[in-house]
């Protein structure tokens, strides 16, 4: 890793040089880089640490002057419980899993002595731009070495000592592997971010780690793709036959689990005849929780009849750009469906209107309006009796998550290390030419041959 | 297909919403929307060509005031031999290919009664950019409908009367099905392009098909994905070993099957032990075909000396920007790799530097070497011992291309109908919450389950 004052495009174009290096080095080099990474920064515990204290001062006085969030606060601090452990584990558990390098999914035989074959490879140079979170450093450079692709790291100005500290220790172990120094580059020059987004000949992704600010800005900006997701406005659909308990059980979680979380619950869709027999109870429980129930006339109409004085009182009314917000907050839309339209359609238009196309979810006894729709809402991730909360790539079992993307071209939903990589085709052939085959000449096989 | 006089905004937002409808339509709905425009263009050939006629003769007379190329004008007109029996074939042909709409990929047990899996869907919306070739309307609509996507179609000025009777033959046949008739839109607005380019919200991936300026174009300009490759500049590496025959049979067949092609050799690299056994019978068998060699000075003496008198006078020298021009032409630039650097390794970094990452090839003995030289180029296809002329989606064995891809994500190479798809994630879950599981709760099976 090198910590570089080098300009973004001497960044970019040294990283581009190291990612054809880093592209041919087998897997075990690979995974050796990775324990070096994470015996280094084990044994420098204390350095980092320090540095980052140094940081937290002064983050501390810029929140104290209202400059900074409490929550940004938090994110930056790496002596918090459990956080600098998980760092290091996390950077095991990536070098533990399968090398996602040179796997072959198509093998055709075109003619005889003619082999095609399609395998995987690292895309080459990711961009990654996250805010003051240090440890984001240890992850990304893990996948990215990982993947064998080259990154090129731009972290936010609040945790600036603990990311130089952090790089330099990583710099130094990893000049004992066989990684190139380039491959894995910190900028630390101020306004490099936007040079950078228009790299387009050096860097072939970014991924931005952080607020939907940072996320719209990278989109609109960026000459090359962005993975990930600005918006995650998700919904869930109470149909008429909905168990109660499974309703109160799948909403409460989707809300409260983690409510400023990119998967939690925004909006609830409830069909007209579900509102006496399954809301109230998925309504007390909310409010239980403590959470803002914002309601359509029908709905609070509905509430207020079955829930008691106290709850009833706590009732909001809803305002429609509540249906385009994602509160990121424990506090949740409601919009009654009603059975005289086609109930499930209502929902879907409603959900491919108004959601992020992230995560949205059914509750419903029955596959067969399940699977209507699952068939027609346009999101990432289409989930039937289970909490929004479920997208997540730890959770699908990818063993890593590089991001939440809700892109329709490469990868979309929960993203692990696939994400990070594209295919090449390669042909083994014994002289063969076009001009050989066609009308009159020879005939194409395409014989598709076994893995 | 709707021939739509619409802003591209109100076609875009009108193609998103007919997206979601297509998206559910069974296999057999969108073949028979194929089957239903085959027949209808089949039985309105005479008007279709009339149309096609009248435009002709517009364009030819801009050809006679210099305002359009030939080639453009032969890429224009319909009743060349064999082209309208192809187009219609061409449906046919889209027609039975597999289904690639609801593939599962993946499927994951992740807990008791808590299934994921994966599933192919279509992108969305996709907008067709394509020059004066009035068959690519049919052939595009036939992939949308195929892969079901939208699309939005805007072709070239010249053949605006060719896509007129097209699209309302077109259009007039999908009203007899269940593909809405907003899904295929042809947008006839003059200076429609930079405003289409702009509809993200509406619109999800670009597809020019046509010249190396019109991707660039759209590459610059597009807000959204763009599929395609704007240059080709490919290069043949003839390493010291390569049997003479072969080099002559591959180089031949990449530089003079069809120059104009994005697949033609435009670079030959040649090991300096090559220069004497091998490279004189490839020079002489180009020089035979009308192709001029230029020449660094060390093929040019090697050249000299063993080609005939005759043939030695036509070895003009090669400028360094040579190496870097796409010619598209019978022009082709030699350069010698030295013996006393790393050969193969040069050769790489010549590619890597000055290609354009879409096809390259190796002329050796060695699978060694091969495995070398295809592992350090950075190309979407790296062959050995064959023409680069294979890199086609027809002769990979596809049943239809796309276009050709040089983008790193996504979709790369030759590209088949794969490629207009993007996947989703289900879940069929029994109540399930995220608070269950972790530390104390319950633990995540992750069982992969036969697909």
């Amino acid at each position: 890793m090198s910590l570089t004052n080098a300009s973004p495009e001497e960044a970019a174009r040294a990283a581009k040089t190291a990612s054809r290096k880093l592209a041919v080095l087998p897997t075990k080099a690979r995974n050796d880089a990775l324990t070096a990474i994470h015996d280094a920064l084990s044994s420098s515990k204390d350095e980092i640490l320090q540095a980052n204290a140094s940081d937290l001062v002064a983050a501390t006085r810029s929140a104290a002057n209202g400059e900074l969030s409490q929550s940004m606060l938090k994110r930056l601090d790496l002596s918090r419980k459990g956080k600098w452990e998980d760092m290091l584990s996390g950077i095991l558990d990536v070098r533990e899993l399968d090398d996602p390098v040179g796997r072959i999914d198509l093998r055709t035989e075109l003619d005889d002595g003619l082999l095609l074959h399609r395998q995987s490879c690292p895309i080459g140079v990711l961009l990654i731009i996250f805010e003051a979170r240090p440890e984001v450093i240890a992850n990304i450079a893990s996948l990215a070495i990982k993947s064998a692709n080259a990154a090129i790291l731009k972290g936010g100005k609040e945790s600036t000592g603990s990311f130089r500290a952090i790089s330099t220790v990583i710099s130094k172990a990893l000049a004992t592997t066989e990684v190139p120094n380039d491959a894995i580059q910190l900028v630390t020059t101020r306004d490099a971010v936007e040079p950078l987004l228009e790299l387009s000949q050096y860097i072939d992704l970014v991924i931005p780690r952080g607020s939907n600010d940072l996320v719209r800005y990278c989109q609109r900006k960026a000459h090359m793709p962005v993975l990930g997701h600005a918006d995650g406005l998700c919904s869930i659909y109470i149909h008429a036959d909905a168990d109660k308990g499974m309703a109160v059980d799948v909403i409460v979680d989707s809300k409260t689990d983690y409510p400023a979380a990119c998967n939690a619950v925004e909006t609830i869709l409830v069909h007209e005849d579900a509102l006496l027999s399954v809301m109230p109870a998925v309504a007390a429980a909310l409010l239980a929780k403590g959470v803002s129930l914002r309601c359509d006339s029908a709905s609070r109409a509905a509430l207020s009849e079955s829930l008691d004085k106290h709850q009833a009182a706590l009732l909001q009314d809803v305002v429609s750009s509540d249906y385009d917000t994602e509160f990121l907050d424990l506090v949740v839309a409601i919009r009654t469906v009603s059975k005289s339209d086609n109930a499930v359609q209502t929902a879907i238009d409603h959900i491919n209107e108004h959601g992020s196309h992230h995560t949205d979810a059914i509750i419903t006894a029955s596959e067969a309006v399940a699977n209507t729709f699952c068939d027609g809402i346009d999101s990432a991730c289409k989930f039937w009796n289970c909490s929004t909360r479920m997208a997540d790539g730890m959770r699908f079992g990818f063993g890593t998550e590089v991001g939440i993307s809700t892109n329709k071209v490469h990868a979309r939903g929960p993203v692990g290390l696939e994400g990070l990589m594209i295919y090449e085709y390669r042909i083994k052939g014994s002289g063969q030419g076009a001009g050989m085959y066609g009308s009159g000449g020879r005939q194409w096989k395409h014989r598709r041959l076994p893995l």
